[in-house]
């Protein structure tokens, strides 16, 4: 279908009025009535809500064991102990980041996933070996998934020598973003750990995404040291703070002043909504103007077994979570798992308006609201024109 | 397939090795190898898991919109709100209970549920119309489901003369339990509500099932008050405490204390794992010997658009809300979910074993954690060892 027509009949555009939708050469020619659709090949969408392609803003395609024999979890209660369960279960397993990469992805056509950025772990013991891998499954869907990596020092920075270097070179190797993670609670030298990235994204150029479980009062001084170092340094819009849990634990006062500043500069929040832990008040920085995206953080992996990679049961996940029973509420959580996800990845061609890639989803779902609390199989997929699930069959 | 044999071949127990299931006359006669299995009609198991029908302790099937055009949601946030939504919407859009509760009962089939405790609304509006409504269902699927109705004052008891004789002639009419609800935040008279429905449960000889949402110290009182009445009356085994989110909420001696005192009254505590709120620590209970089921509560109704009845969904949600990462901990729920919901429901023939009715379901999936958070299409359910649904479809 790649560089040719096709005209699918009778879909509505996030639960609107019904409407033909008419593709060409990978990009939305139009959305309406008695289309000119001469050549075009035409499906029939009988009556079925049509999204964008679903963005998963966050999550860790090198480690999961999806496709591989069940392992049973054991990791023990805290971070620490689940990244040295994870750095152990990596060595016994064995197992290749470029196959696993692969199999979250065709997971996520599957789900409608069209975009994907994915935080790959770079350290002292594995290299650049995660990063290569997932590059070249970058390469290998770059026809059917958008993909950005994230160099990621999940293991730690200050505290593990050598790591500065690991990062600057995955970023010359091709990774998008330089990483971080709770530079107080894991590093305990937060300054340190934020000025090494941030000098790294300024001198290589590029955005930064940093995990930030810390809770409290922790928490808040990071975001304090990142908000004065992305003003410092003129990074408006090039800075996410992945998870932020402590956004959900501040009193009063300290939160709007915090989020107030995140929206002065431009300071994007990735939440997943997570089961157990509070996490940012969700309406309330989208209503702001804080940007809000959203992922799936790890599916199916030495953290646990949960995920599908499917933003849909995400979006479900983050309203349950947030008490979120309102139709309109569930809009925006939609709104954040697609528009507000490609906004973060900077994608200037994405939407349902022409002239946008034709990056959609099909669903058999009356409105976006049921479309979430049903999750039924993904009809049809289709990324730069070209079908890529059919059926909730990965075609690719 | 009823008052017959079948031979159902190779599946996996409980993700135990793989077996030969033997069915006779609606009962489980055998799980093993080399079988005599003369007569029988034979079915293929591909080596699937097998877990005995899932149990939902705890729904309305009154009041879903499941099978209706979507609603949008419009509550406000006080349960008095959605009390007074509930109620304008039934007059609206008066829909029938008993067509509603055989869609949802039709759902849960789907999903391999093959018991179902309900609470059904009794008010001085609707009177017993939902009642017969849902007895009209269980009638109807009588080979399908079992079901247990609890006749429950959604709107109040003391603030609505009237309601306990309603109660009473629900309970005359073939309700199996008498209901309550939040005895001092709704009723603000928590002894006199109590005192009314254990009365009715004494001279009518019935079990209580009372919706406990009440927070902290007033939920604890309520708890206290239901302890007391359970031990005069010596009505231990017989009282179900739904929600009892204040568990979740109190000061560890307060707490203990009152799990030492569940225990010794044989009393079980139902969760749903809400969204938001703070609730019950379900392995503390568990391991302490608390009875513990498990249940839906309400689906796609006027208090929200969440649920699908499916109980490996709400075991997703209620181990991903407790942060259990284990598969033993996972594993833990899905006992819940089935034999917890058996038991308070006194299904002295569930299970796995000979001798048991043949309510079994068939998954494909590896181990019990795995069909949680995969939850597929059930490839089988049978039921009394009738086969009620197939590849996701309920053939009733
Ligand atoms: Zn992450
Ligand atoms: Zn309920």
């Amino acid at each position: 279908m790649h560089n040719n027509s096709l005209l699918i009949r009778n879909v509505r555009p996030l639960g609107k009025n019904s409407a033909d939708l008419l593709v060409r050469d990978g990009t939305i020619v139009a959305l309406g009535t008695d289309l000119n659709a001469e050549g075009a090949a035409i499906l029939e969408g009988a009556g079925q809500l049509l999204l964008p392609g679903l963005v998963d803003a966050h999550t860790h395609i090198d480690k999961t064991f999806w496709g591989q024999p069940w392992q049973r979890h054991q990791a023990g209660p805290r971070i620490i102990d689940k990244i040295e369960n994870e750095r152990r279960l990596r060595r016994e397993l064995k197992l290749s980041a470029e196959t696993q990469s692969a199999n979250q992805i065709r997971q996520a056509i599957r789900m409608g996933t069209t975009h994907i950025r994915t935080h790959v772990d770079v350290d002292t013991e594995i290299g650049l070996s995660s990063i290569e891998a997932v590059l070249a499954s970058k390469e290998h869907f770059r026809e059917s998934m958008t993909l950005q990596l994230v160099a990621f020092p999940q293991s730690g920075l200050m505290i593990r020598p050598g790591t500065q270097a690991l990062l600057e070179a995955a970023i010359d190797a091709g990774a998008d973003l330089v990483g971080g993670i709770d530079p107080g609670a894991i590093d305990r030298d937060p300054a340190g750990q934020l000025d090494c990235i941030f000098d790294i994204a300024e001198r290589k150029q590029v955005g930064i995404d940093i995990h930030l479980h810390e809770a409290d009062q922790l928490g808040a001084t990071s975001i304090e040291l990142i908000l004065e170092r992305t003003r410092a340094l003129g990074m408006q819009g090039q800075v996410t703070i992945s998870h932020a849990f402590c956004l959900g634990m501040l009193p009063e006062a300290q939160l709007s002043g915090l989020i107030e500043s995140l929206q002065a500069l431009d300071i994007t929040i990735m939440t997943h909504g997570p089961g157990h832990i509070a996490f940012p008040p969700i309406k309330r920085l989208y209503e702001a103007g804080v940007r809000v995206c959203a992922g799936s953080d790890g599916i199916r992996d030495a953290w646990g077994p949960y995920g599908n990679a499917d933003m849909l049961e995400r979006a479900m996940l983050m309203g349950f979570r947030s008490n979120y029973r309102h139709d309109d509420e569930l809009e925006m959580i939609l709104d954040i798992c697609s528009f507000g996800g490609a906004r973060v990845m900077g994608m200037a061609d994405y939407g349902l308006e022409p002239g946008c890639s034709a990056d959609f989803v099909l669903v058999d779902a009356e409105t976006p609201t049921h479309a979430i609390v049903s999750r039924p199989p993904r009809s049809l997929v289709c990324k730069a024109g070209r079908i890529v699930a059919r059926n909730g069959e990965c075609l690719v």
